[in-house]
């Protein structure tokens, strides 16, 4: 066994070893340790500031090809500590999902049977340039009970190491075992193989980056991975759509962020509406610096768009770009996301009730919208605290994995001598 | 491609293609199905009993070693047809899981955020012998929306056949797309490697048979496996426990059914009633022709029991056979659990609230009892109609998977027009 993979397996042990205490541990214990943790932040800012400004002085070494998205994502400022140290706070505040009963029930022989949450065990996370990440999932996890493997990206891992290790001084006195977090110092790609590997230790993976690196985590793990790929989103404006809501909706979910996952790629237009849409809408895109591309219909309605080529309805831009369809009807809008939608984030505008319970019926995505901007599929605006990615697996929970997702269920079944016949 | 390979993807593809139909079909029109499946299996039980035969004939070809256990869960009787008919009423009278909606709570902007229950998609099972999994599967999967493809034993291929044909018959005029169902009728394990791979089509599989089985399955998949291994289940009678309910549910929990994965292997006794209990409860084994076995502790008390050996405790029986042991306390108990448990279902017999509710707290098991027999571990039992398996996985549910289990949460954004800031 080489020595990279002697310290990550050591570090995966200790991590499980700490399960049985955690499963044990009371919210308050669990609430003041978060709390704690946020403290240190805010005390110990000045050493988070100074290991930040190595990484951002590292950077054309680290990431020659930066841009600046995501030197935005690494930077760290006093305000973004600040953040870090609420969101904490916020997790504190949030019900424990750990003891939960749902749905108890008596059976005709008199047992009482339910299914209680639980812990899942070791959470691993393989994490690009945002330092904040760290902080989250180390409380989302002591809150949810399980134990947490954090592995950043080489670009932040001074502002990265110097948090985890903060947040284990800070709980040192609480009660909960420091343990329970470890964060891999190693940033090459070989520590994601080995950690892909070690089933023995680690319940569950996230990776959260490119696809390069879910690709390599998906092919080499032997544990579930939660994920989602590419955030290829589409609105669809229904014939019975308030034109205003429709535009102001489609504008603020593709110009607001263009960066992120859960931005607006696509809109389709019902026929119906699109003469008096289209032209309005057409124009405020382009008022937000929008790039208007449109299939052949849209073309003919407002001519100012670029024609769309069929590589566009699968193309996820992540910048000042859409394309926009103008479709026969529901069916075909609801054919055209099931083509070529990603399944993390869609939805409808329509004033129609009928219309809008089919859609969130028929719409096989992690998170369906009637109405709202697609940018508030997200852990903190779906008031979770915070999230450890987004998953559109098909199995356990969809959507931004928040407490509840971090738990799972077993059922109780709770009796008075009962036997079976 | 070879041909097995053609025709088995043919087959995978063909039940995705009825995922968009199946996640708009209302409950009315599923239940109907449900009906009209339980009518013809009544109306042709000759036919499923002339195939049933055929298979108990081939069997010394097929099963060259079969016991007799094997032999009584292949074997089909009118009876047993009935019964099969039954479990499919049952899951028409459950409530539809599909479309529930979870948790919907108001956000500060006004947004209504909830989590809506949805099929996962092409699930597929592989099983062994027992032609009534065939039903059960194809009853649950309709009812939660999701297309099935069945890959049964060579040793029940002319029951599993004829059923799975006659079900797709018998909902041909109910609106419910008979391609939903798919048997598998090669029964090589080629074909069980060829299906671990179709994660293009297929979006879970669930192995259930022996470990050889499962370990070909967990290699192969490149989709999620839902799955449980050994069953090495555990009673541990407390200090506060009642002695009359603690030997009937023992003595229960081993005698009823020991070839099944929920019986019990192994009794923890607290040491302050072991002097009192042990005797009666040797006896009570005795009587019902379990072989006892104990640790040096028990021996003393009891000097009849078999010495037990370092193996007995992570041995699997599936026989009269049982090996019982003296802890000190509840710790003790717990800790030999969470190192010798698989998971599958644990309990404890006693009297104190206290230690009841720790009880279920600590034990990270699928089925965790408080004084019942673990062998109420079964779906049916549960009140689920029936069960597509058991899983002890760390990540969805975890237990008997009824039909709940057979869904997947998206989360729903209900809005007004609301945009990010």
């Amino acid at each position: 066994m080489n020595t990279l993979k002697t310290i990550i397996t050591k570090q995966a042990q200790a991590a499980k070893n700490t399960l049985p205490e955690l499963r044990r541990l009371n919210t308050d214990t669990k609430n003041q340790a978060l709390h704690a943790m946020a403290d240190i932040l805010i005390k110990h800012s000045e050493e988070i500031l100074t290991a930040n400004a190595q990484d951002l002085t590292d950077l054309p070494h680290t990431r020659p090809n930066a841009n600046q998205a995501l030197k935005n994502r690494l930077i760290l400022t006093k305000e973004k500590i600040t953040a870090i140290a609420a969101s904490l706070r916020a997790i504190a505040a949030l019900p424990d999902p750990v003891g939960e009963i749902l749905g108890l029930k008596t059976r005709p022989n008199g047992l009482r049977i339910g299914k209680m949450r639980t812990p899942m065990g070791v959470l691993c996370c393989i994490y690009e340039s945002r330092p904040n990440v760290t902080a989250d999932i180390a409380g989302l996890a002591l809150k949810s009970g399980n134990a947490c493997i954090l592995r950043g990206g080489r670009e932040s891992i001074h502002s990265n190491t110097t948090i985890a290790r903060i947040l284990k001084q800070a709980i040192q006195n609480t009660g909960v075992n420091p343990d329970y977090l470890q964060m891999i110092e190693q940033t090459g790609r070989e520590g994601v193989t080995i950690l892909a590997q070690l089933d023995q230790y680690i319940d569950l993976i996230i990776p959260r980056g490119g696809e390069k690196l879910i690709d390599v985590v998906s092919q080499h793990a032997k544990m579930p991975v939660l994920k989602h790929r590419k955030g290829i989103c589409h609105l669809y404006a229904d014939a019975d759509a308030n034109h205003k809501k429709a535009i102001d909706i489609i504008v603020n979910a593709k110009a607001q962020n263009p960066s992120t996952c859960n931005s607006l790629e696509k809109a389709l237009i019902h026929e119906k509406i699109a003469d008096t849409l289209l032209p309005e809408l057409v124009r405020a895109l382009t008022q937000a610096n929008v790039e208007v591309r449109g299939c052949e219909r849209t073309q003919k309605i407002t001519p100012s768009v670029t024609p769309a080529t069929d590589a566009d309805w699968s193309t996820e831009y992540l910048d000042l770009k859409i394309t926009l369809k103008i479709v026969k009807n529901f069916d075909e809008a609801v054919k055209h996301i099931e083509k070529y939608g990603t399944g993390l984030a869609d939805g409808i505008i329509t004033e129609n009730y009928t219309t809008a319970g089919a859609f969130l019926q028929t719409i096989d995505s992690a998170n369906v919208f009637v109405n709202a901007s697609t940018r508030f599929a997200d852990g903190f605006e779906y008031g979770l605290g915070a999230e450890v990615g987004i998953s559109t697996a098909k199995i356990h929970g969809r959507g931004p994995m928040g407490l509840e997702d971090l738990t799972v269920t077993k059922y109780i079944v709770l009796g008075n001598g009962q036997t079976r016949k």
